[in-house]
Order: C-alpha cells, then sequence, then structure tokens
C-alpha cells in the first residue's frame, strides 16, 4: 500500500520546515559558513533492524532546504559487491521489515549543497527514527497477536507527543496497528470525565453527541462495566471501550455487549502489553489498545554520511 | 531554581496553544458540546515515583483556553487525612523527586469552563509525562555519576523529537543534565561529516569558524583520535568530543589533551549508558553525553480527573 | 443546547482577528485616528425575522480587539417603554427564532475605545449575518420536513466558502441541520472520482479505505445506482449516498439497501430544494442533503449603532 | 485587461494553501490512500452560463499542491467534434462571458497525482463559483445600467464574508463593477457611527482624517441630508455617499453637490437593486453601490472530473 | 491629537511580540534564569533631546510579555526635587518635543516579573528610540518648511526598512509629516519603470489604472518633464511627482501644472534636504518628499533601569 | 568567504516574503494590472561607493516572487564598450569594495513578469542598501583599526532593528565586524540591570549562569570596574565588558584583567567611535563594540532599472 498517499504533503512539508526553523532559530549556522555551499552527496544508512517508516517526513525536510534531492532507492539502484563493501543497498520500501547484519543498509542518497544536508541531517534522521521506532513496535504486536490467532485491530491512543502527533499516527498505520482516533474534531470519544461531567448519564451524553456530531462521526462510550456498556449501545454508541478491566472480566464483557448489539465495536484497553495481550484477545473483542505503541517506543538508528570525493 | 524563568513563556504559550489546535484540526470537538461549558474542577495527580518536571508546559497549555486557571499546590494547599484519603497532597516542586505509594499525589488543582478543561487535559499530561521523563532519567543518571565520584557533567545531545525540543533539553537542566547546545544557532559543532566536506582539514574548519562566530559561541570539534584532538586544540577549539572511544582509551586521549589544554572541554560521547558510564569517567573527563536521554525515556505516569459535586 | 461549547475558541478567536487584520491590512486606520479612543457604547440590532447564530463569532472578533466588551442581553436586561422606544430588548439566544416587526431588536451591548468597536463592527456583523443567514435557511428547511412527516435528518454538504467553512458548518448545526462531513480528515467520502481512479472498483476502494482508516472513521460511498450501493454496503461502507437519482427512484433504491443492509445509513443528494424534498423523503431515506444551504443563503441584516450621549 | 496581474499570487498561493489545509486539518486524508499518487488527468467543466471570474484562485489552489499543473484552454485546444462529443472547449479568458448550452464547457485540464487532484477538487470549485457568481452578477447591473444610458460607476461594498474579500472584490473588478474601498487602511471612509463619535461635527472628523492620511488617501464622508454633503465638501470631502435616500430625493442632492463642487465624487447607496437603480442613476451621480453584489450572489455551477483511461 | 489611535493595536502587539520572539529564537534565555522572576520596577529614562514617538510600541511589547505593566508619567506623577534628584519626571506625550539638560527624563514605569522585564528592554528601546528619531528628524524639515513660510507638506517615501514600515511610517505621522503611500495597495503610483514597461504611454497607464483602482484610490504619476506631467494630469492623475529637477524647474513646472489643472496636487522629490528646500518650495509645489526621513535616522538614546529597593 | 552560506536560506525567502506581503498588504497592486504580467528584464545598478553586502536578501525576495530570477554578474558577463555605455559591468561579489565613478555599476539582471519585478523591487533595493551600509561603515572601522595597528575584534551590539536583525547582524559579517551575541538565546550577558537584579552579587549571577547554560555558552558580565571585573572571572567568566570607562582607564583595566586571567576575552563598550578608538585598543583589549555599526548606518544607492526594448 502507497501509505505516503495519505498524508497532505504540503502541510507536511510546512511542518518539517518548522522543524529545521526551530533548530536555525536565529537564521544562522556558522557550521554552514565552515563547510560552505558546493555541492556533496550523503548516504542514508539504516543500522539496526526493523520497519522502515517516516519516509514522506525524510523526504519532505529535505524538501524544505532549497537544493536538496532524495533519490529512494529501488529495484534498480546498483548494489556494490556485498564481499568488500562496507554497505549493502536495498530498495527503500515503506512498511517493509529489514534485518540489519552489521553492514549498514543503504536506502536513499541525499544531493544537493553541503551546508544544506547538514542543515537536515539531524532532523530528518530524528524523523525517520521514532516513525520507524513506532511501525517496528506495532508491526511486532500485530504479529503477536496473529501468532496467536487473533484477527482483531491492534491499536494506539491518543498519548502522542504533542505537536509530533503525526508522525506516531502514521507510524501506527504503517506498522499495521489501527491509528485510533486521529484527535478531538475526528470521532466522538466520551471518558470517564465526560460521563462524570453530565452526572453520569451516559445516555444523555450519547445523545447530545448524536445531536451533535449528525451520522458523520463514530461515538465511543468509555465503559468500566457491563452494565454501562449496555447502557452506552442501547443509546446508540458505536464503540464501548472497556477500561481498566482484568483479562477474563473483559472477555466476558465483550461477550454479552455483542450478544446484544452486533454491530457495535468492542475496545478494551489498560495498561496491556504483549505479555498480557493474550488474556484479553477472545473472539468478541475487535481492538486492543496500546498507549505504549507511540511513547517510550524505541528509536531505530540511522545515519547520513557525507561521501568524500 | 526556578527553572522556568529560563523560558519565553510568551512563546511557551504560543507553542502549547499549537498543540491544541493540532488536537481539535476543524474547531470542532463534539465531546464539548456533550459536557458544556459550566465551571469545573479537575485534580493532576502524579501515579508514578520520579522527579517533576514541565510545569510551564501544563501552566501555558491552560493559559491557552480561555477560562481555565491552574493552581499549583504549595505548602499551605491543606492535606486531606492520609488514613482515609484516596489521595495525598504533595508542594509542586519543578525538579523535586517524588515517592508513589499507591495513592495520588495531588499536585494541583485546574479550575474552568469543563468542555475547556477536558480540551487541554491529554496534551497538558502529554507534555508533563514527557517533560518529567526526561528528567527523572537524567536525575538517575547524574546520581549514578555522583555515587561513583565523578562531578562531570551528564549532558543530553541534539537526538531531541522534531519541535518538541524545547521540553526535551527543559527536563534535561531540570533534571540535573547539561542541556548541551540548543540548536544549530547556539555553539558551533563541527561533525566528522563537516570535517569530510573540508577534506578532513581540521584546522582550516576550526578558523573558519573562529572567523564566522566571533567571540561569542563556543566551537566545539568532534574526534577520532587523540592526535585530531590535539589538532583541533591547536586551532582554537573551545570542546573536543572523543566520539565512540572505548572508555580506557578515551580516559587516556581526554589526560593527553587536558595535559597540553588546560582550559579546552573534553566531553565522550557514543552510546555510552549507566552499565558503561563507569569506564569512562576519569578526571580529565568533562563531559558525557547520552542520546537516550532525549528519546525512549520513560514517560512518568499523571492524570487528571474531574471532580464530582 | 450550549451550541458554542462546541467549538474550540481559541482557535476562533485567533479565526476572527486574521479576519480584522486582513481588513487593516496595513496597521492604519485613519478613521479610528479620527474617532480615536474614548469609551462608548453600541448597541448591537437584529433587523429580519430569523433564526441568531454565530454568537461565538461576534463575540470572539471583538474579544480580539483590546478593550472591547460584549454582553448579550438576557432575561434580566431591562426592556424599554415599547410604545415610545426606538427598539425592543429580547435575550439573545443562539439557535431562536425571532420576529422583526420593524422595531430593530435589541440583542447585545459593545463597550470599549471608539475606534476599536469600530474597528469590530463590519467583520462581526458581516459574520453574525452569514451564520444566521445559513441558520434559517436551515431552520425552514428542517421545518418543512417536519411538516410533511419525514424525521431524516437535513444535511449541509461540503460546497462551503474556502476559509469561512467553520461558520458555516456551524450555521447548520444551530438551524438544525447535520453539519455532514467537516473535512476530508473526518469521514471518508469516496465520489465519483475516486471509483474511477481505482477503475470502477468499489469493493477494492472501501477495503482500502478501511484499512487505512480503522475503526474509528465512517465511510460512506456515493452510488449511482441500487447495484452500486449494495456493493458498497457489502465492502463495509457505513453510508451510501445515491447521487442525482429522481425521487421515486431514490426512494426505490434505499427501500432495497436497507432492506439487506439494516444498519447502513442512506443519503439522497443532488439539486434537491424545498419544492423537491418532498418527493425524496420515504421511511428509508435517513439524510437529504442541500448544497444552497451553505451558498446562496440569505444574510440576515443587523446593525451595530455608536450611542450618543 | 489582464485582471490577475493586479493581484500579489504569492499571498493568493498562501491564501489557498490554507484553505486546503483548513479542508484536511489533521494531515490525514484517507481518500488519498484509496486513490494514491498515480498520474492522472482531470477537466474542468463549466456548467451553467456566466462570467468566468478566478482564474487565479483555482490555478493557486492546485499551485499549492505538488506536482499538480492545470493548463487553460486557448484558441489552440483542439474542439472535440460538436456533434458527437459529450462536452465543448472554449478558451478560458478571465471576465469572459459564456453560454452553457446543456454541453459541459471544457475550460482546462489538471494533471497530477490522483489523491493531490482530489484533495483540490472541492476547494478550487468552491471559489471559482463564487468568485464567477461575483463577476456575473456585477456584469448583470452594469450591463443594466448602460442599457439605460447611464455611464458611472456600479461598485460593490464592504459587506464581504469575512477572509474571502480578495475573491469577491476581485470578482467585482473582473465582472465590471468598481471595488470601491478594500479595507480599512485603503480610502477612509467616515461612516454614521464616526460622525456620531465626533459629536455630529462632519468638519473636525474631515478635517482630522486630512492631518492622518495626508495627500495619498481619498475621504469620503456617509451624509444624510445635502446640507451635510455641502459640509463635508466644504472641509475637504473627496467622495460623499448620500445613504438612504429616496431616488428623486438623491438625484436631487447630488445636482446641489456637484452644481458648487464639481470635483467631488457622488456616491448613492443603500438597499439599491435593478429593480430600482433606474430611480437612482441621474446624470450628477457618479458611483450607485450594491451589497447585495458580494452576498448571496449566485455560486456559477462547475465540476473536476477525473478521466478515465 | 491622540496618534495611536490610527493604529490596529492587535497587530501591532503580534508585531511586537514577533521581534521578542525573534530575539529569544531557541525559548531559552539563561539570562531570565538568572535573575528568576520576582516582582521588579523598571525607569524608563530620555536621555537626549527630541521628539518622543512610538510609544505603542513601547507598550505593546511589554504587554506581549505576561505579567509586565507599563505606567506612562502624566501630570499627576510626582517629581522628584529637581535640585537632589538624578532624573527630572514629565507627563510622557506622543509628538512632543523634550529638552534633555544632562539629568535622565523619567517618562514611564515599567513593573512586572524581572526576567520578563529584561526580554523586553532592549526591543522596546530600540523601537522607541528609533520611532522617536524618525520623529524628531521629520519634525526639524517641518519646523524649518514654516520658518522659511512654505505651507505644504513634508513626506517621507516608500524608503522605509523591510518589516519595519509601520513604525517609520508612524514617526513620520507624529513628526508632523506626511506619511505619504503606505504601500503598494493604498495609492496606485506609476513610476519610470511602469511608464517604461508600457512603452512611455502616461495617458494609456493612467486609464488602466483608474480602470483597476476605481473612484476610491489617488492616482500618483512619476513626471520627467512639464509635458510629461500635463500629459498625466490630462489623463487624470490626482498627483504628479516631478522627479529629479533642480529647484527652479520644479517650481516653474509646477507653475505651469497648477495653472492648468488647480485640483491636482503637485510633490517634487529627488535628493532634496534641509539645505536645499528652500530652492523647491514655491506656491504651486504641495508636497516635498524626502527618502531621508526614513532612512539613516538618528536614534534617540533612552534607558531603562531596574530599581533598586 | 562564503558568506552567504551562514544563512539558513529557508527562513531568510521567508523572511522576505513576510516583507513584500507587508507591502501589498491587500493582496492588490493596481500598478501590477497597469503594467500587466510580461516577461521583462531588469538591471540592478550600484550607485555610489562601498562594500556589497545583502546578496541573499536581494535574492530570496526575487525568490519569493514566482517567476522572477536573479543573474549576478560575474567574470563572464561581457562589458559594454566603457567609453560609450551609460554603466560598467562588474562581479558581484559579497564583501567586496566597490567604487563609483558617476557610471552605474551593473551587478545583476533580473528577469520575469514585469508586474512581479516592480513588486520586489523596492524591498530587494531597501535590504540591500541597508546591509551595505552596515558592511561599508563596518569595514571602515575594520580598516581604521588595522590602520593604527590593533590587531583586535570590532564588534556589533544587539542595538538593532527590531526584526531586522539579521540583515544587520550579516551586514557586520560582511563587513568584518564581528557579529557579537546574535540575540538572548545565544551568549549569556549580564548587564548591570541582572547584577542588580541579583542585589549586585556578581559571583552568584555567574554562578548561576554556569548551572543554566552548562558547558556550551560563553558567559560575559558587564563591569563597572577592574574589582568587577576580577569578581566576574574569578567566577568563572568567559567574557568581561568594560562598560563606559575611559580609554586610559580601560586599557589599565584590561591589563590587569589579562594579567591575571589569561584566557578571559576583554571588551571595551560605550560610545566609542573611529575617533576615539584609538584610546582604548590596547594590547590587552580583545574587542571593541560600537552601536552605531547597526543604527545611524548610511543606506547605499542602489537602483533597478526596467530596461525597454
Amino acid at each position: 500500500m502507497d501509505y505516503s498517499s495519505s498524508l497532505h504533503l504540503t502541510s507536511i512539508k510546512s511542518l518539517c520546515a518548522n522543524w529545521i526553523a526551530d533548530d536555525i532559530p536565529s537564521h544562522f549556522d556558522i557550521g554552514g559558513l565552515v563547510v560552505g555551499s558546493r555541492p556533496a552527496v550523503a548516504h542514508l544508512y539504516m543500522k539496526q533492524s526493523g520497519v522502515l517508516a517516516g519516509l514522506p517526513f525524510f523526504q519532505e525536510t529535505f524538501n524544505s532546504l532549497s537544493g536538496c534531492v532524495v533519490t529512494w532507492c529501488n529495484q534498480q539502484t546498483p548494489t556494490p559487491n556485498p564481499d568488500t563493501s562496507k554497505y549493502v543497498t536495498q530498495p527503500a520500501v515503506e512498511g517493509e521489515k529489514y534485518t540489519y547484519d552489521g553492514r549498514p543498509i543503504l536506502l536513499a542518497v541525499v544531493k544537493g549543497p553541503v551546508n544544506q544536508i547538514l542543515r537536515g541531517e539531524r532532523t530528518a534522521l530524528c524523523a525517520l527514527s521514532r516513525c520507524s521506532g513506532v511501525a517496528t513496535d506495532s508491526r511486532l504486536m500485530v504479529d503477536f497477536a496473529r501468532s496467536i490467532n487473533w484477527n482483531g485491530s491492534v491499536a494506539g491512543t491518543r498519548k502522542t507527543t504533542p505537536g509530533f502527533r503525526v508522525v506516531e499516527k502514521y507510524g501506527l498505520m504503517v506498522g499495521g496497528a489501527d491509528t485510533h482516533w486521529l484527535d478531538l474534531s475526528h470521532m466522538v470519544m466520551l471518558k470517564d470525565n465526560h460521563i462524570w461531567a453530565c452526572n453520569g448519564d451516559i445516555t444523555e451524553c450519547v445523545r447530545r453527541a448524536c445531536s451533535g456530531c449528525g451520522f458523520s462521526s463514530k461515538i465511543e462510550v468509555e465503559c468500566r462495566s457491563v452494565s454501562e456498556a449496555l447502557t452506552a449501545c442501547e443509546a446508540g454508541a458505536d464503540v464501548v471501550m472497556l477500561d481498566n478491566m482484568k483479562g477474563e472480566q473483559a472477555r466476558e464483557a465483550a461477550r454479552v455487549v455483542k450478544g446484544k448489539y452486533k454491530g457495535v465495536v468492542v475496545e478494551v484497553s489498560g495498561g496491556i502489553t504483549m505479555e498480557t495481550m493474550g488474556e484479553y484477545t477472545g473472539d468478541d473483542v475487535d481492538v486492543v489498545s496500546c498507549g505504549k505503541l507511540t511513547q517510550e517506543y524505541q528509536c531505530l538508528d540511522f545515519s547520513l554520511k557525507i561521501q568524500q570525493e
């Protein structure tokens, strides 16, 4: 799948340009003066096994630096002799899992004025490294779910880094996880705080939500018991989230809900990890969501190296 | 120390407002319609042991939502009876280490229209959680350094989350680590790529840097050998970074450099962790820098709960 | 319902400030120099019958002009003697229908420096006038639907004024119409162009959409025949839009679709007006959408008048 | 006339980019994922008679989406056989009046990645449709004026859609109407509120305006009587607006003013429509302004259709 | 005159906030950490004779720093004993001429967190110093004109500092000079380059300008001879600029123009200084414009000093 | 040296685009309508002797106007016959000193749509003229220093035009002066106000600064006496500024400081001009800073002329 076609590249480029501006805040970069602006070539190497994700962020970071061009390796890119070379070349494919054998994996070539390349280096690597990290952790979890014969969705949450959400949500998608709701303007999510704010009246909460969002949005309700879940479904919720239940309890609650409301999506959540996932993933559970997928995720190791003539 | 007085709050508020706007991108939040805008009170609880950091980000997120007021607990805030209460109250002190005993620690009260509070909740918690995570990991590493009788600086790097740099750099400072260079416009850092771009001529690189930045900036040079480090010092570098050397080798290189150039700062870097730090921290090493402090750091657990009347 | 609690006021204020900046583009307003900055009082009058909508836009326009305060009339606001007065006072209630009898209806009082009030006047009135216009036209259409005993939703479309969408979508909501999808990031809508771009393969289109948006978004498919609609439902569409069918034909198609896919929402669209609506609104039609509600709508007549001492 | 050369295209492009960003607010567009990014071709059709206006807005919307190119039809564009074809081709000329005979009029071809084209579609059409609507209504009114042998200017007002002003003002110009003042920083306009704010002293108002704006700006005064108009002229007004007078009364007032102040421009205003215009347009009236030209104007019907191979 | 009421303070505040952000580009100001955020008081002193101008820029700079309040001295502000004091207090009046006798003139008191005051100090002083400089030079030139009994306008030009235009144009106004056209969207100015671009056809140029700007804008034409000036007037120009003529020649040209076109404004320009002004200022010359008023102007000396308890 | 390689061109282009937007604030430029958008050629002439600086600002201003291309003259650009030509051609070299002999010096050719060229003209010239002015004044002062056999640095200060700082700081660099600290986030500068704010305790001030900025920033302290300077050095200052001392006194203070703290940089400051510089420039003084270099500097005379066919 051509994941990057889901992104509005114009605003991604502007986001990346803001990252760079944040990194050269006074317009001056004396390191750039030192190296000057002669044309140079740099190699992007992957140096750790994992799922590659975030090509559009790496790309648009350099697109925002005038004169820089990124060429991703593809089937036609010549591979240096694997015996003697210091690196191997592989096609760069978003969502592909790469295995690192100690030799850097060449994925792209960046050409441009040397000062411009060095300005983009750190930011482009940091974005790629984080996005690939999210995708790698997501893939691991999805693969694990399949390995225990559960076909539901592994989903992220809204526990994303402020301002960096799009990279992490995109990493989830490329890794095979569900992005879950993107933001407060997307799905309507009624959490414990919302219910409390309405004196605990779930029915009234869902009714107001329907009236506000009309037929275009889904409505999800966070529930602490089967009874709350049934109330939510009856009131018109499209999704119920069973929060902080133990595995057995959650599976049973899901069974009751699906028995009465076949069309409703059942999500379980609350500190679930790969270790405990198996306790939750019954047939009636559609979604398991994990906050860890977008926080404390690993950062894959990439580097960008100027090639000496 | 009043850490937050180092921050330009006007631009922090604007940053926080952008985070919120990114989270309600189409101006609409139907969850807000559900709860309405009546006045409400919410409690900020800490639910994990660690160093508290990021108060200005939590504060300015709510300052950007009109009608919201954050009141931090202080010595005068009454503590509920510890026996019977579901939480304990403690003064909120930036940089303080808190111990979680299973009871949530009340640190602040947020008042405002209930829809506004719920809009800020997730973003404010995510920022606080990440900033405190960086500070906690920093403090651990600094405390470890002191425990092995090394008095140098533990420093972060530029491997920060794009656009989120200020939170992570601030977290380093509050945690007791050195922020290292803030950005490309700050110190002049000449890395391997810079040197290669100048045909490996360290002396010429440093000369050009001096000429561009004048007397106001420091100049640091990444070196792969003692000989490179000596060349850099001779040319006028203020700091040399010994990169990817083994511990023994690094300590010896530092000794040679300091022997000839007493005023120069010596930094060692390259995958150093708490496990390996002891091998690097000799008397001639001034700084140990660690990329992990601003990536893959833990996120402390906080929550914000609407209080029911 | 407290409609304005659905809006992120921080970004609305910023939108309104941009409108004003667009109207005083060079920072200078010599009219403001003429009147000076002494305190003044102005009255907001409604001068045409219709549904009042857009209070937050009027309010935030003046909030963006320092020193201006808007006070909306309420039950307590004293009404001048109706016999002798030149105007009548009524509480300002978002979504309320007002009847104009020739006497201006006082809805709010604006206080502030006179130059600031006059700077906001035209912009605030234009926003209020347009938002109320959309709401009035929406209410008319909804009332008509109810009068012919149809209980489905009257919905707007995405044919909104570029950059002014939030005002028009909000006007729909206040008027009682469904806002339909807010933007391309909200619901997934697959129109004729999307289907053509995928070689007419509706099933594949819906499959890809599911895979990208996960469980949080609804998916709607524009269909030109019953058979397309059934294909879309089978593939997993949540909503089908029967486009440009004649009334009878649309009602029959809706009947077939709902017969097989009870949970699917059926929308009819395509140049439907109050005159023709009756032909479309059968029991199996859930939504009628009308482009005219956000274009060529009337603009209600309001004025703001400085009160002479 | 090359109308678009009056526009600062850099800021127009930025305006159009903001419109698109407002329509894909969270960076994600799953419809784009569905269709992917392969190259496609789309046709812009006009489907209603009227004056074409707004080419720069359509153009810059696609210029803001990378990879999209708009080619306007010209004399050389081959026309398909009118007998058999489903559309006719005509050169796209800003300000030209087109007649729709039931066959779509092909005006431009858009090439680019199919997801990018579909992202720009609705916004580009909405802007073109509205701009052409304003131009069409303007042309009708100007043509009517000429048909009754009046050679003065038909002008718009400041009753424009907030933030969308430039499109509507430009539509007026292309339609042959006078744009009137562009904003508060342009001409100095002293309305009833300004005069009241200065205790009704027109002379003092004009004096202060002269002193502030110097020789570069025109000064217009809204007058409710001949005597006010004469006072304004005496004080140095360049333009007087006779507001809300009946036709006969306005023509007579204009005659008196022009008799004494030949160089002054006389504008009449206040709910004037095509039906009543004839009552106002005497020899001494230079300008008739109409608020309806920029509100409640029709929106011409255009469509953009992906061409299937 | 209340000059500041001509400025849109909302956008001025935003401009000033941008200045400060440009001066603390990475959000960090370690100087602020050093002093902390305790409340402090600072005095604004004028230390050079001249015309005070730019109060709104000084004020809004501090308004953009939360917690800072500027109080301008007025008639009621107590004056310290002039014999013993180190400074004198005077009311701060925009446009007033002050005489410095060696003792600093206290004009305002700034209160706020000490780190916030010190952040605004330099920027606020630089703006005030430059604005007052422009006003002082303008006043000198206007006073000189009056001293040689010429009552025309001394005007600035568009030779302003990019991005800083509003401060310099405002300084002209406060100093008593004419701001001339504010920008390209204001008056229509046809210079030599414009005429050349139209094959030297002044008549056609003016005709097109009239057709584009309608009745609301003035049109000025730069002319190199009497004959060009007469052509411009005949075509409908409101202002003619006689550029780079010698004094005698310019005065004669003005006489001819005014003889035929009484209503036309005549401007002379081209390196005119106080030394040569007398040669140009005849009865038929309305405006003398001087580029030097907004470039190379003096910067008045102000300082802001923290008061020690 | 390739000075422009020190600048982040992406943000410079955005800065220049903002300048232009500020100059065409309502999107309309009727002068552009007059000349249309046909291709044209313009010449950039220098018309005054001085140091050329600011090429990137001139360049990026035109880069922000679509269709415009700047070609700088180089060794290969053919020179017209000097006897008969109205101008001479010279290679455009940043930092080069040019001598004007009465014939305009052609430095660049700008090609593009004629309305676009004219839109950029004034802004591009104003930036170039100011930047070259700063560089010219800087070069004069540096040359003077060398002529009196002093090899220290002549430095600018932070007394720059708000928002225009980067142009002036860059002009200093190109002219051969030291830019001094770029902003509050760069070096830590502790001035009199900071010291007062800490009860005059220099040692404590420097200690806190060290703790906040770590090893990456330099710390400078403004001192009013030798004793203060020695205290500052002892506490760890990298630079001391001897402010407002007389020449002799300053040289002596510098001697004492350098005697004890060889590595410390000594700056003298306070109204020093070329006339008085000789009194300050002893062997122990490293830096002389002058506020005048970035205020009241001359503006070199350039012009841009459309070439007639």
